[in-house]
């Protein structure tokens, strides 16, 4: 057993090969949904390989259509020792709006104590803390538990290669435990593990009319507006009250149990988020409290919406099709298939007579993951928080989706925790994202210290 | 007096060298609503200046905020002949998108008698067979009415700097007769003039909600989405019955009076239309027939929206604002300012309480403008269309609107004419725009005619 402060003190004598590997891994453009990225996710996949194997790991590539997982083992605890999978992704998110960086998203920087770069924090930042846990542990002759890793180069586009493969790898994903290490705290200071995660799924929507944009002055009156027809059909997914209108939507959600109540941290505060967002918490559905809504009530958002032309000056145009991009989160309980189709079937039987309505589906919808707040990784990792914060550890939920982790989560006994040193403004995902280097300290201990309480 | 068999062979021995600078005149690139092509605007109101100068025209630049007015006058007729003002325009639409059209909007190209370009109907093909009219009289030395050319640079986007200066320029512009070139036919082979114009007036909506784009996961359910903000408002604009929903929108219009009905061609083709468009007669007020609802009723179009992202893939973000366009086409009695106040105050009533809404104004509203059936130069054009054609010519409203119309006809005794060779399916403001050269030729032949019956 190595104490924290042990650990901390390997953490103060290796700090500045660890920033620099760190800092390394950052440097690596691996933008998965971009093609011409692809060499370098490959130059990212093989620098991770070697530094994995350096370890102590056997490592295998798992290839996929897109971007290979990274799959490694360190059984050396041996059989009577449990064996935990730490689940994480080397691939970021894309940089644009470029202009909006203070420095360059793929030249990291320290400012102020918080390293700034793309992945700086998701999930690169999280990857690393992980990474150098292990290896600390390692060079002490002290890794207590068999250890899988799964880092996969998709999670930024839904994780298809993963979840495709996973049932053919399953006698190799199988594990005691799972930690997914790409969540966050419920605030600065605050010790958190997530309980669950909402799940997804995606159409686009395209009303057409007509075969060509046609004039409004000499057509305005005669034909019916597509754009039109799109905003009276969108209007009705959601009724007075915020809830979503399309017929059994709610079926099969679950009320807050009386066990999550107590649990779960659902204090919310308004002017804080009105402060950090600049928007007041006026969605979702009344009767219920905004975290409520974020984390156990499902959702369906229109994320774009296109017809017509709405650049600058005019263009008095009846466009000949009005596109809607429509998301849904669910929540447990709730199937993705079985929501897209009465989404799809409300959608159809709403819009205008005598217009057409296409409806593309996305390929994956993703499950929702609830995980027991007595699995044994839930009661380790709590016990890990306090003692490293020295604070009672929040358990709440997540209002977003990692596709993959219910995939991966039956592998693993259900013994799955969701974890992570991330804050809600740490800009993943956008302009000058950053993550504290106190953060991922503590990252670090944390890591290693939950590895021995589940030994 | 010149037979139009004279001037159907000056147009055939003509014919190579007016089709090559009509075509000159369709390569530049004159989009006046992008500052991006200020400088093709320029270059085409010089190559105009010089081509009118060397008919024979005294030329002068009426400078604006935006794209100058190009006027000029041969008066050489002398003070006994009548002055005939000419309007017409060299700004084109922008041609966006791009991808659908079948040859690049800027390289006319002729295929089965028809020239492909931005601009080849709407304005610079009725505008170029009016000045080779006028050329081919004064190459004859028989013009035989004193002749002013208003053209100006800022229709497509509401004739702001035109109606703006008018005023100020009321004594060159003062004439007896006033020609509109830029309306159509009602079909291919119906000799048509045009009696009237609605009005028009655009505005931009913008809900903003936020600072930034939100991840739709975490946010979902705790914010209110600008896009739904603004499909729940959009949607209100119109009633079950395809009315407008703003109240007092229709409070100043008059019912088609008994004049009305016995001389416009109110005759629908509901079969033809779908032909050619593709989409059926479904817009617009129930209780009218479609001609009505376009010519007599006013109307309210969403014309441009935006959101997020609705491109390929998907990205789940919950915008931070949305975008509509909005138009009104109004009709005789009706004022744009009244009408615009309208629609802005119902939008504001109806928003989602706790968004911020803020709507721009286009600067100009557009009025509506009907004209007699008996004054002079709407006669004179009868005859022309029914010498050239040898059939009667129907009387029509038009549904669209060319603002400066109502501005110039007041300097012009209210002796005003709308005509033009445009057919409805050339593709005005729309990909593949299209002109029939053989169209060419006809509206030659009647701006020569007219102008000798005039006389």
């Amino acid at each position: 057993m190595i104490s924290i402060d042990e650990l901390k003190q390997y953490f103060q004598e290796n700090s500045a090969q660890i920033q620099e590997e760190y800092f390394t891994f950052l440097k690596f453009a691996s933008i998965s949904t971009d093609p011409a990225y692809k060499d370098d996710m490959k130059k990212c996949f093989k620098w991770l390989q070697k530094l994995i194997e350096d370890m102590g790991f056997t490592v295998e590539e798992w290839p996929t259509n897109g971007h290979p997982v990274l799959f490694a083992e360190n059984m050396s605890a041996g059989p009577d020792k449990p064996t935990v999978m730490i689940y994480q992704h080397y691939d970021v998110q894309p940089v644009d709006p470029l202009e909006l960086w203070d420095t360059p998203p793929f030249d990291p920087q320290i400012r102020d104590g918080e390293v700034f770069a793309r992945g700086a924090q998701d999930n690169k930042g999280q990857c690393f803390y992980s990474l150098m846990a292990l290896r600390a542990l390692i060079s002490k002759g002290a890794l207590p538990v068999n250890i899988k890793l799964c880092i996969e180069g998709e999670e930024e586009i839904g994780s298809g290669g993963l979840i495709e493969m996973a049932d053919s790898k399953k006698d190799k994903l199988k594990s005691d435990h799972l930690i997914v290490a790409d969540l966050g705290l419920q605030g600065k200071g605050i010790p958190t593990v997530t309980l669950g995660l909402r799940g997804v799924l995606t159409m686009t929507a395209v009303i057409t009319e007509g075969t060509t944009d046609a004039h409004s002055g000499e057509h305005g009156g005669i034909l019916y507006n597509p754009i039109r027809a799109m905003v009276e059909l969108l209007s009705k997914l959601h009724d007075e009250k915020g809830r979503v209108a399309v017929p059994h939507f709610y079926d099969d959600v679950q009320p807050l149990s009386d066990e999550d109540k107590k649990i779960l941290h659902l204090d919310f505060d308004e002017d804080d988020y009105q402060k950090k967002f600049g928007a007041k918490a006026l969605g979702g559905e009344e009767g219920f409290s905004p975290l409520e809504r974020a984390w156990i009530r499902p959702t369906l958002e229109i994320n774009g919406i296109s017809g017509g032309y709405a650049g600058n000056g005019f263009k008095t145009v009846i466009p000949s099709k009005a596109t809607a991009k429509i998301s849904c989160r669910i929540v447990a309980n709730q199937h993705p298939e079985k929501i897209q189709n009465l989404v799809v079937d409300f959608l159809k039987r709403n819009v205008k007579k005598g217009l057409k309505l296409n409806i593309e589906l996305s390929e994956t919808g993703g499950f929702p993951m609830r995980t027991s707040a007595t699995a044994p990784i839930v009661t380790a990792m709590r016990q890990s928080y306090e003692e490293v914060f020295k604070k009672p550890c929040r358990a709440i939920l997540a209002g977003g989706s990692i596709n993959v982790v219910y995939t991966l989560a039956q592998y693993c006994n259900q013994s799955t925790v969701m974890m992570g040193m991330g804050l809600d403004d740490d800009n993943i995902h956008a302009p000058n994202e950053h993550f504290g280097w106190d953060r991922f300290q503590t990252g670090f201990l944390i890591i290693a210290r939950v590895l021995q309480i589940i030994a």
